[in-house]
């Protein structure tokens, strides 16, 4: 695999998290060792589900959420010490060369609620080995991630169900 | 499964392919059947490679394309007759209602290199059936589909590396 590069899908429109797991399957078609945490994300998603059913030892996905809203303080407090647990975690992931690409699914969002800090992230980036590719995905990227991102995306919403009154779809949404 | 959609994903930013290849995923991995249709591919894309391999079964791919780029009148014919197939075949996966999703893959620049008529394409998305998730994807959708989508992501394109010289790459470009 060529130098590895910095993605980042943002925006508001529908298609960030797909598009990163799309990659993770078009990387494992081709033999690349893909590493993926989704955070924020506790209910189990049709992505989750079917990777690990199907797709293990190619493809290692882990969710570091809560079923729950953040809501209280309480909520707050936990959904930060999950965060930042699934930040070190995806810290030694990236680091250690065991993968090619390295997913770090909503990220931004975490970044965004004030879950984790940005100086962390930053931090990640910083340590990526040249040869590994890392995403990160998530609405309201920060600035200082996009200035040291290679690519950019912003997932444009055009036109979205939602504003019609249609909620999220099992297979679709999630 | 909840009324399906007519989804769009279009612009220039990297993420189009692999946002329908992650929501085939989603969708599988809460047991919806998928079919893709991947218009004007002949390489082996990593996704290609892995559905056959690991998804089989679950999610149903076939490449509809070309190793040779368009360049000749007469690779033009060829290229037009087999996308003409490739929508014959994928309008009949569509009302067979075998399939919850059917992603139609880069569809858009067929239809916008004149591979396939813009009329023919409209059909196909009246020949929806109510239960079944539609998914076009590729560059320069045209208006007429736009119009008839309910939701449309337009791939934003805010930094990308083959501005830099950077080419497409084995496992993450295909």
């Amino acid at each position: 695999m060529k130098k590895g590069l910095v993605q980042v899908y943002t925006g508001e429109g529908k298609g960030k998290t797909t598009a990163a797991i799309g990659l993770a399957i078009r990387a494992a078609g081709h033999g690349l060792k893909v590493f993926i945490c989704q955070f924020l994300k506790g209910r189990r998603t049709g992505e989750f589900i079917l990777i690990k059913k199907a797709l293990a030892g190619k493809i290692d996905i882990f969710q570091c959420g809560s079923e729950k809203f953040i809501i209280t303080e309480e909520d707050k407090r936990e959904h930060r010490e999950t965060a930042r647990r699934a930040l070190e975690f995806s810290k030694k992931a990236l680091v250690s060369k065991d993968y090619d690409l390295v997913i770090l699914d909503e990220i931004n969002v975490a970044v965004h609620l004030g879950l984790i800090d940005l100086k962390d992230v930053i931090t990640i980036i910083e340590s990526k080995p040249e040869s590994v590719e890392l995403v990160l995905t998530g609405r309201n990227a920060p600035s200082e991630i996009i200035e040291r991102a290679d690519l950019v995306t912003e997932m444009k919403e055009i036109k979205h169900p939602f504003k019609k009154g249609i909620g999220a779809r099992e297979g679709i949404e999630f």
